[in-house]
């Protein structure tokens, strides 16, 4: 029988699977790796893991039986039914209160359901968002484990000692029940989604109507990242821009313009329309890169659409910079704010207690949206747990208050230019409607009751005896027609 | 034994279905009615259906007996297990042959599966959307049925007499195979969405930035109901305008400005993510409605979150309202081109040969967003079935072009005095991204590439021996990690 070393197993290695490897062996901990083709396996332990704490396992048995008790076993394999294929051949080698962390990228409601399925094994799951790519798994990842509660004492030195670290604290809680730590994941992810694009947008605008080189736009997201925006993602466009190809050009103009969307952000952007909560920022990153997948359309549209007659000219650029600085900081803050309250809505919706000072802190550091602006935000849910929004923080009310002058300056520019900003636009429209006591939705109603008698209620300072706050009320606007409303049948 | 002489029968008596019912019998056709409550059919018949062509049933039983064959029963009732729960109440009682209609507003993949399943029992189902609101059923609605095609020859004739009629043609043909018929709504519905909300975003900008009083801005509709925005949609905005409560103020401005979004629209966001189509106008729209049902909160934000410091002034108003007028325009063209992008990639996607000329007619008349407009696409995609898009149509492309000065300086206006419009924004925005040859997205590719080694490809003009055309690249950016891409870990 072979004896049982191993701290915890690891299957799947592909690039974040051996780098996550790698970084709990340097932490002290003895890892058991294995991958469904085993060749993987034996390259990988005559190579990046020599002379480490790692063993090798040939089988899900043998992984299963060189792993001490409880064991840990994470999964870091392709979302879907890899996943499940997995847990099943698991489940014969494993005793009750044994645990299963699933750290891929699965879909939250599939993480509720082998929650559930597990628990009744008695063997506790968790699923783990861990995000960071290839350099975070390696020197620390933002960690994000929710699921079976029980299982948090028996991984929780593990994956607080791997985490990235700000100032001085893991980048590693526990989330909460069932799936909600590849929930706030998915919602981290929706938020780089955003992120993203909202960098793209600053980009496009100072190539196009700057007229900057990529060595210029290089150093203003140089200059950039040592003031609000200082973040990962403003620091590698900074050094992707100064990239040259062997041939001294910036490679990042050669790239294709076209990107990819059937993950996390998209899953997002679909839950924030079943909550009902309007995560426009997210939205619009996601049908932008579904845009810019529609490129052989957009080479025709090229050719036979026509834009401005005439186009605005840059003659202070320092001011552009510095406008189109704050234009990107204020619809950061809006994309974060939409992004917690999604995840406020979600928390009351699947009945998880969430913990916001944590979430805030664990994607402090290790992961993609990394930033010092994430550190404000864990400030101001520490100083206030149940802090309504974000925007309502005296911090970031006053940071978008003293932005908005900017970033409505460069929204003239780019709607002048005819250059597209959906991101930064349609953080504006959210701002502006969210500080909008009156909305024009009563026409809507007024619309809905008269062509679907679909009924609509009173505003409190026009409530009578006949129309009271909160009935619904059908009036025949035209005289015609009849008085049933519709009660069963939605038009 | 009843004598069977129904020609079609109905069940649900809200007011679509009993509009409906009275509507067929306006045509000759002999009507059976039933209704869960059947005290609702006594009453119907001793009152609304007096005199008429109608005849009652106590129960699904009684219904059956009284149809000729093949029976041909509609259903208008609440989309989800009710119409599941009647058609399982029909079956004993139906024969092989015998055709069931679900007129609700079911969603697509719902019908798809009832349409396999009765196929399987030789029974031929139709999912047909049906639009129009009380008005449209009682005299005249936009059909859009689909699913067994065997049914059609034995509706075709009941359908198209009771269909709205557009230049004599009826708005009512066959759309395709399972689903195809509420797929058609559904996105119809979206479109009705982005519809109001666009209207919606032009009173609010003549109230807040024109200060317009009611009825000035429903002179501006009846205006606008003449020229190219002549529609249903408009002509109801007009006369809700100008509707004055008992105390002589207008009755919308006591309507709580409050909006639901859990149907069809929130469908046709979820599926344009699905399918990784920009529908941007809708998915605006319905996330206005989220943003508009915050009511509470909106009013707290109000109170915190300042405007800008300054708001423009409109001296002209003429100019004022010829510029909006256009931007509703531009926005509204952006928003069927969308729409049908969305349709044109369901067919690929679902197998189903859709009809785009007919689509186009359907929608002409009797239905919700029923518009002058419509007539237009009509002609341009009779004219070429096969039209890539709507806005390389040269009347739909001459149309914008011609408006997009107008929409440009509304935005501007409305940005300068912090009046949302998420919806004239986001269709300036995809009009400016669908005419760009090359979009920032190549930066977002990088991006990927450098924190998960994602890959990206080369742009055709770059291609090189060693870079081919839709070659998978990764870069080493930092001389630092690995050289493994991230093949089966999607971060």
């Amino acid at each position: 029988m072979t004896e049982a070393q191993g701290d915890i197993g690891l299957i799947g290695l592909a690039v974040m699977g051996q780098n996550l490897i790698l970084n709990a062996a340097d932490h002290g901990f003895t890892v058991v790796a294995y991958n469904r083709t085993v060749s993987k396996v034996d390259h990988f332990l005559a190579n990046e893991a020599k002379g480490k704490s790692i063993l090798g396992a040939h089988s899900v048995e043998e992984l299963c039986a060189k792993l001490k008790r409880p064991r840990r076993v994470i999964l870091l394999v392709k979302a879907g039914d890899a996943v499940d294929n997995f847990i099943n051949q698991l489940l014969p080698h494993m005793e009750k209160g044994d645990i299963i962390i699933d750290g891929g990228n699965s879909h939250f409601p599939d993480t509720n359901r082998r929650y559930a399925e597990l628990k009744e094994k008695g063997i506790y799951f968790v699923g783990s968002g861990v995000s960071g790519g290839e350099e975070g798994a390696r020197y620390g990842p933002s960690l994000m484990p929710g699921g079976a509660p029980e299982a948090w004492p028996h991984i929780k030195e593990i994956f607080q000692s791997i985490a990235a670290k700000s100032d001085g604290e893991p980048c590693c809680d526990w989330v909460g029940d069932a799936g909600a730590g590849h929930y706030v994941k998915m919602v981290h992810n929706g938020i780089e989604y955003g992120d993203m694009q909202l960098i793209c947008e600053a980009y496009d605008l100072m190539k196009r109507v700057g007229g900057f080189s990529d060595k210029e736009i290089s150093d203003v997201f140089a200059k950039w990242n040592k003031g609000v925006l200082d973040s990962f993602l403003i620091e590698i466009t900074r050094d992707i821009l100064a990239y040259n190809d062997t041939d001294g050009t910036p490679l990042v103009e050669k790239i294709l313009d076209s990107a990819g969307q059937k993950g996390t952000g998209k899953w997002t952007a679909i839950n924030a329309l079943d909550l009902g909560m309007p995560v426009t920022l997210i939205g619009e990153a996601v049908f932008a890169r579904c845009l810019s997948a529609l490129k052989e359309e957009r080479g025709r549209a090229s050719t036979l659409l026509a834009g401005p007659s005439s186009t605005p000219k840059i003659t202070d650029k320092q001011a552009f910079i510095d406008d189109l600085e704050q234009a990107l900081y204020a619809s950061k803050i809006i994309s974060y704010a939409q992004g917690f309250m999604l995840i406020r809505e979600a928390a009351k919706e699947y009945n998880w207690k969430l913990n916001f000072p944590s979430i805030a802190l664990m994607w402090r550091g290790g992961c993609i949206i990394r930033s010092v602006f994430l550190a404000e935000i864990t400030a101001a849910y520490r100083e206030n747990p149940d802090l309504e929004n974000l925007l309502f923080h005296p911090f970031f009310n006053k940071a978008i208050a003293k932005a908005q002058s900017g970033w409505r300056k460069t929204l003239g520019v780019a709607i002048e230019a005819g250059v597209p900003t959906p991101a930064f636009s349609t953080a504006l429209s959210f701002y502006d409607g969210y500080r909008s006591k009156q909305l024009p939705a009563n026409l809507l109603q007024a619309q809905r009751d008269y062509f679907g008698a679909h009924t609509f209620k009173i505003l409190p300072e026009y409530a009578t005896e006949d129309r009271k706050v909160g009935d619904y009320i059908h009036i025949n606007w035209t005289g015609k027609g009849g008085n049933v409303s519709a009660s069963t049948y939605n038009a």
